[in-house]
């Protein structure tokens, strides 16, 4: 039976990712069951999207993905599947899936219908077991997943805040993460380097947090003293700010959505001096 | 094998959940393991049994479940199994199974008496491990239930605090759970409505919670508007007061025992006027 | 296929643990996946050889454990495999294997080289994923220890804190973790007892905390009064400090690394009537 792997906002104070695990193991009781993560900021569609890009490449082909962050559970919004690759995603069509079905050629995106499979008494306020885990179940058991429901061609993308660039070439970037070491992962992908700032290729940037400014990019911690901030493309591709040894988001306050600025190391807009973050 | 559930208040911040797992599967290796929650409140056998009874109808019916909150480990408490239905249930004889027990006729009850299974050097602190993990892997692996130790007929009945109808007709209902979002679960269950406010069946409450009055019953978070309070029959058809895209819990500054108040919409008694929750 | 158990200070905050277990799958894919602990402290190489050392009797004989506490990732630190009995362990070569290398006579250590194994575009900052899940899936599926490379004869040994005597004959504890109950273990382990500190075999101590005097060894919690201090034996053999129904953690504002001491019950020296804790 294909593994199934779990994402949620859900955390772990409350038996609500056991129940889920248990619907599926009705439905396969031979699945392997995998926590990706429970404690996606609650209602953070956009910080759970990210964390579901970068752990795809990494689980097994054959993975079905069950993930939950639904603000709209019990309203229209549609419950999704979509065949991706040899791999199923499942969740909300409110733009969860979204950095998945963008990329790949092949996604196909199903509406799950209720049926055989929903508890036809499902509740309106936790699909999660009602209806995602059941799919999830379903198509690691073996399920056709064209028995879900009808193609669905308009899934809804994901809303995500870009880096932009301002009139002095200068690049601002927000925190979209933050992880148990205080790292702080900002929007900025290996991918738009080439259209967005491709100096950055070949050049050293400087990156300005706070009163600090960090130049140059580091291969790892270690680089740089302990007790020192560094910049790095972090294991999942992104732009990520980090503490050798101490924390990040503690060392400059940093919270989701904090600007960060990057230009080029070689030049200092004299309108950069008097900068000021908010 | 049958699959293995973990319900305990021994949180994650140590190996001992771990340290229980590697204990089944030396007893059951092919056992799938699952944890229900590990989040309890620590020594709050009354959570712990609302959380087993909420998960319960949801799990394989191969499962078996070992819940270990046990302020009193290592005393003369018996660690008791019951098998409910086609299900094993393992844990300390104290209410915490109490839910499970009282409601289906055909429950039996064993002692768990020490023997090849217990460990001999088992510790005084520890029973997870020493006592309740290898009872565990040995029903996983289909040992004989009977094999575990003696019927006992009185197992300890779980002690609730129940709601309760004043002179006015007012219930006074109490928080039990507080989950992730901040929505906070109230000791009324459905199966409570026509024992103790029949005219909840046909009538709209109105829900009394601080300051604030809520009117009639919700369905799902976005029947109100992002920010405002609802009040709905939970996913485990338990009454629960929540905010859209919000914390009920820091809205009303709410934790566990705090009162709320449920009455007839139609009807405020006078002396409700000037009622002042504490 | 041989489970695999997990230890990091990667915390459950991120996806970190749940893309080393995909990993996992992909090279073991019936594997069973288990958590011992992820909230070692961050960097804390001490406290998770602890951990490691006191789960390792509880694991099936045939586990594989890759623990990761890695601050030195991406420099030159080996990392390594270690075969330990039946069972295998896998790290960086820091010090966190040392507590298993030590005891048995048979470990042997290998020094994993980069290879097919490992992705050859492997980040400098996630060993956990490109160097150490991959080593751990390749021997749950049954890959020959030899084959990840050369023996290693000097594993690095574990720096940790020892108790020490002073003149007074008053022996020097520190407390090395904290669980969610609040107990606090010291860094006393049975073994230390006949070299250390003979006279606690068969006399009684005189444990002192803050301004608080324990006399007396209990066997478990509720042999003193609810709110009361003990001091005990854990279930692993350490001296632990616990508040039964209460916190130690909270009672005596303990925390990593603050002093406890230890003398004879049946004497108290002069010098000890005015010592103050800091």
């Amino acid at each position: 039976m294909r593994p199934v792997f779990f994402l949620t906002d859900f955390g772990l104070a409350d038996p609500f990712v056991g129940i889920m695990k248990g619907v599926v193991l009705q439905h396969a009781p031979h699945a392997r069951l995998v926590d990706l993560c429970h404690a996606v900021p609650p209602f953070d569609v956009a910080a759970g999207a990210m964390m579901l890009e970068d752990a795809w490449p990494h689980l097994p082909t054959s993975a079905v993905v069950v993930a939950v962050i639904d603000p709209g559970v019990g309203t229209s919004r549609r419950p999704i599947a979509a065949s991706v690759g040899d791999r199923f995603v499942i969740g909300p069509d409110n733009g969860l899936l979204g950095n998945l079905l963008g990329g790949e050629a092949g996604a196909v995106v199903r509406a799950i219908r209720p049926s055989a499979l929903v508890r036809p008494d499902r509740s309106a306020t936790f699909h999660g077991r009602d209806v995602f885990a059941p799919a999830a179940g379903f198509l690691s058991a073996g399920g056709a997943f064209a028995d879900l429901g009808p193609v669905v061609d308009d899934p809804k993308p994901l809303d995500v805040q870009l880096p932009w660039l301002d009139d002095d070439q200068v690049l601002h970037l927000s925190v979209v993460a933050l992880d148990r070491f205080g790292n702080a992962t900002l929007n900025l992908h290996r991918r738009h380097v080439a259209p967005v700032v491709p100096w950055l290729i070949e050049e050293s940037p400087l990156c300005m947090v706070g009163d600090c400014e960090i130049r140059g990019l580091a291969r790892t911690y270690a680089d740089v003293p302990g007790g020192s901030p560094l910049v790095y493309w972090n294991s999942a591709d992104r732009l990520e700010l980090a503490v050798n040894g101490g924390s990040a988001a503690k060392l400059f306050a940093l919270g989701p959505g904090d600007e960060v600025l990057l230009t080029r190391a070689g030049r200092t807009p004299s309108s950069m001096a008097v900068r000021k973050l908010p």
